[in-house]
């Protein structure tokens, strides 16, 4: 597996890869590999001859009182990982050559309106104008045919999807499902800040989710007294919720009553964690 | 000569010309192709193999008491000129493709700070957005390895190079100096509202900036004192001025006396008219 630092470095390579016929997949992640991340990887493995994965903890999309600082960073373990999967190459740079005129100097992408102000985007200002900037970025410098993102950053994904559309970016997103723990957990990174009793609560968040997503389906409660009975739910078993959400697939806005493919959102404290996940109906 | 104006066609020929191991040159335009713009192809047409021109008023890029829709267009003129020329592709895109979703909609990039905020864009509020985002889709579309840009829109040179270096686009940004009128007009689509008597007092604006760069490398004013004199100046002739500023080549920030490399950036009305230009001392 090749190992490069140097944005320098990755584009000559890649570029030697696609003018000998390749497709080229692309994963970014944040490091701290668990099987959410590596399942990304083999999707993008099966769909494309080389895979570049990016390990860059981005301090754009952080907010000040965010964890950037303590987020865990554990890129022995995670080279390791990429090579047990044969990843052909990672690609991790540093903050100095990312923004070496520092992150406020730096020209950025905002996908505008009301997808990035809502939900996530309402309790993590600018979070998504990091996301979008630092995703243009490692696009520019990958420049890959595929890039594989999980679906249980949903909001992010339709943030990306818009954007690569919005900008014409000649690149194809690839949606990946979910990845859970045997007790329904979604696999992140964050999980790891849980203390062992919030671990055996967490898993709670996933299943008020189905316990909504059931009740949805007998059509018996308005979807906003579903939302906030769910919320209810959730503070009673210890989380402190930032939202429950129940929006439409296609653009996560506040559905009616023709639509037909609803996605139910959720955030939520438990302890210093904020855990978010999602469930489509 | 290929003329597209579908976004779909263009990304798959240019890759089959990269694929040949052909290296693209890109020169976007608003059409109206003058001699200055005949100059930038010529650039791009020394330094690569195949040479892609768009031509496309961006409304984006206009203030809402601008001059988007009375901007000349002259298609069959300009496609005229660009087979006389030999160029490879015209890209001519509609707004509905380029904006499907409408201007306001659509994801934007933006160049933070100082430089986008003052003389250019203190006067046309958004106007470095409406350009960095559809060079931005642009480069997406046609992915050139070269662009030109005319030194006669100074800044808004260096708001583009800013732009490809902070989002790391594969881009090499040639900058071409100023082709002007034997009067020493600068070449611009908008020299045509002027109207006859206009167009006899127009050339005082660039010989105003030369005279300027006498005074300067007398060094017995001060660069802020020039600047005021020259706006009375023009004032004189009948000139309406936004600004005149000496300014800092590398960043166009305010010199200092350890300065070396200056330009004088001036923007002014004539009529109906506002015409720019700039001189490096």
């Amino acid at each position: 597996m090749l190992a490069h630092d140097s944005i320098w470095d990755v584009t000559p390579q890649v570029q030697q890869w696609q003018r000998a016929g390749e497709r080229i997949g692309f994963v970014p992640t944040m490091g701290n590999l668990h099987h959410g991340h590596l399942q990304l990887i083999k999707r993008a493995q099966q769909v494309t001859d080389k895979v570049v994965v990016s390990i860059y903890v981005n301090p754009m999309q952080f907010g000040v009182n965010e964890d950037f600082d303590n987020y865990p960073r554990t890129l022995e373990k995670d080279t390791q990982k990429l090579e047990n999967l044969n990843v052909d190459m990672v690609f991790t740079p540093s903050d100095d050559s990312m923004y070496p005129e520092g992150v406020e100097n730096c020209s950025y992408v905002d996908v505008p309106g009301w997808l990035c102000q809502q939900l996530e985007g309402a309790h993590r200002p600018n979070h998504f104008r990091g996301v979008a900037t630092v995703v243009t970025k490692l696009f520019n410098i990958v420049r890959p045919d595929v890039a594989v993102f999980g679906e249980k950053d949903f909001q992010q994904l339709m943030v990306i999807q818009q954007m690569v559309r919005d900008l014409n970016m000649p690149i194809e997103i690839i949606p990946e499902p979910t990845i859970r723990e045997g007790d329904g957990l979604a696999m992140s990174s964050r999980n790891q800040y849980l203390t062992k009793t919030e671990r055996q609560k967490a898993a709670r968040l996933y299943a008020a989710l189905n316990e909504t997503r059931e009740r949805i389906l007998l059509q018996n409660m308005a979807l906003s007294e579903l939302e906030q009975a769910t919320i209810m739910q959730l503070e009673q078993v210890g989380f402190n919720p930032d939202y429950v959400a129940i929006r439409r697939t296609d653009n996560l806005q506040e559905p009616d009553t023709s639509t037909d493919s609803l996605v139910i959102l959720a955030a939520a404290r438990l302890g210093k964690t904020r855990l978010i996940d999602n469930l489509r109906v």
